[in-house]
């Protein structure tokens, strides 16, 4: 019997890896550290041992999988299985992991997508996409990810590189985003910009409770920038208005893109919960347009972390 | 036989109307005054009288029609077949146009598109689109219309109207849109806007060889701008260059949405030729980022006006 599908979602720090049936059920799941400074073939032995491990520890074996699914950040010539280079990995370069996991897992068919595609087909399929053919999906973390489902179908573009959301420019000649670009949303909202465009206006002498989270710690987090909203803080006002405005932008400009029935949030930042889907809301309402009523729902994902993991083994069964 | 499909563009001023065979090869086109103000019932019929003597001159009859293919400005509930309301047919409001044509055609099968899409849909099939399966379209006249081809279909969306890409917003806070929404790319670099920001500039007290143009007609059209940029007059520089930084801002946000291996600009303002795309393209590669070499092609169509009796025609086909 091949009917499992085992599900890996390759991140910086850990490797989480899910075992399922053909239902998308759970069999079980577990998660390494990555300790992607010890290269490429010791982070390839890992997955593919761990995952064994998993097997075993349910009473199956390499035996019962029918194909393996990996989620990795990109930039990634995905179609060719080839990670091109990882922000978070930093010595992947051009690596064939694709091939390499497919070895290491005893010539197991493995399909390789992009890891915030990956996780927006988990989101779809076991989440907050039920009952829609047409949904976009924003995780909220370091960066902004995203993933598009057209149709039923994962949006996948001409290099198999659609949906680098986090990187739309919405402020022109704004601030410099980690990709080289200028005024990209994830220069404003992600988590990491949310906590520095804080950190900035402190420095510049703005008056704020985080100031005291600074001299304590050295530096404020997203979380500590929506606990201080919560206090009252103006500073934390102002900060994640603007973080919730810019990414009403960009739900404003996929609606007109790709018009999903739903926009879906993910990441570490959605634990804000309504001081920031609210706002959200709020800002779309403002900015849209009046030619029509629109009825798209903007809410946060319902899966959570293990979207990673269910997504890569859809893309298993799927490929 | 019934392998002839006729192809509609019900535009503002005029509907035109080409009848193809099964390769899409034209066997004979027209073009009738559309008299918006006349009422629905009699541009109806108008498209059905001259859709009817169009084939009789060639030897055809309705008999040996397929489908009818039918692309109308927005917005509209395609998949209804009602066009809602449109900015150039002001008597046409919540009118269910497919079945009312069905009916004027004999019966025949009438697909139902927006005008845009549908132009995309014909300049993909037989213009710049050729070679490639992920494309972009932008038409630039009084407004900014768009078409999205993934995997070598046209992308539709949750109700049939993905890709008004006029509207996306990339300067927040910017120029008031016709549409409602502020900093629409629509609002700066359409013909219509293009031409809008020089009289305002000139009407602000800048110097240009553009303000003769105005005392002389009353106004300015954008080709009056690209003809004073030929000239070497600074305003027009100015003014060209926030065109073409805005639509490339475009190009940068539609690569990172659906990732198109082409992205084509159509409409009445590519007359303006280089001095318009070599500016597109030049502010393309000042602001994508450096993460990976973008390979994406930024060209014009090549069908022109005929891309949207085409399209309709495909559409009809492809139904």
């Amino acid at each position: 019997m091949s009917e499992l599908f085992v599900g890996i979602d390759l991140g910086g720090t850990n490797v989480k890896i899910g075992v399922f049936d053909g239902e998308m059920t759970l069999v079980g799941k577990t998660s390494v550290p990555t300790n992607a400074d010890m290269g490429v073939e010791a982070v390839v032995a890992a997955m593919a041992n761990a995952s064994c491990d998993l097997l075993k520890a349910h009473g199956f074996s390499l035996e019962d999988v029918a194909a393996v699914g990996l989620g990795s950040p990109g930039p990634a010539r995905y179609r060719d299985g080839i990670i091109v280079a990882a922000t978070n990995l930093p010595k992947f370069r051009n690596v064939p992991i694709r091939d390499m996991l497919c070895e290491a897992m005893g010539g197991k068919r493995v399909a390789f997508a992009n890891d915030a595609n990956v996780a927006c087909l988990g989101e779809f399929a076991a989440g907050a996409g039920k009952g829609v053919e047409d949904m976009v999906f924003f995780t909220l973390g370091t960066g902004i990810g995203g993933g598009i489902v057209n149709g039923g179908k994962l949006l996948d573009g001409a290099g198999d590189n659609a949906a680098e959301l986090g990187h739309l420019i919405i402020y022109p000649d704004g601030r410099k985003c980690n990709c080289g670009q200028r005024g990209c949303v994830e220069a404003y909202a992600s988590a990491n910009s949310t906590a520095r465009r804080a950190t900035e206006a402190i420095e510049a002498g703005t008056e704020s409770v985080l100031g005291k989270v600074i001299e304590a710690h050295g530096e404020i987090s997203c979380k500590d920038v929506y606990d201080a909203l919560a206090a009252g803080d103006a500073l934390a006002k102002e900060v994640t208005d603007g973080t919730a405005k810019a990414l009403a932008v960009l739900c404003v400009n996929l609606l007109h893109t790709t018009e999903p029935a739903r926009i879906v949030f993910a990441g570490g930042m959605i634990a804000a919960g309504d001081a920031l889907l609210d706002r959200i809301r709020y800002y779309f309402d403002e900015l849209i347009w009046g030619l029509k009523k629109e009825t798209v729902e903007i809410c946060f994902a319902t899966v959570g972390e293990d979207a990673g993991i269910i997504g890569a083994a859809v893309a298993a069964r799927e490929d």
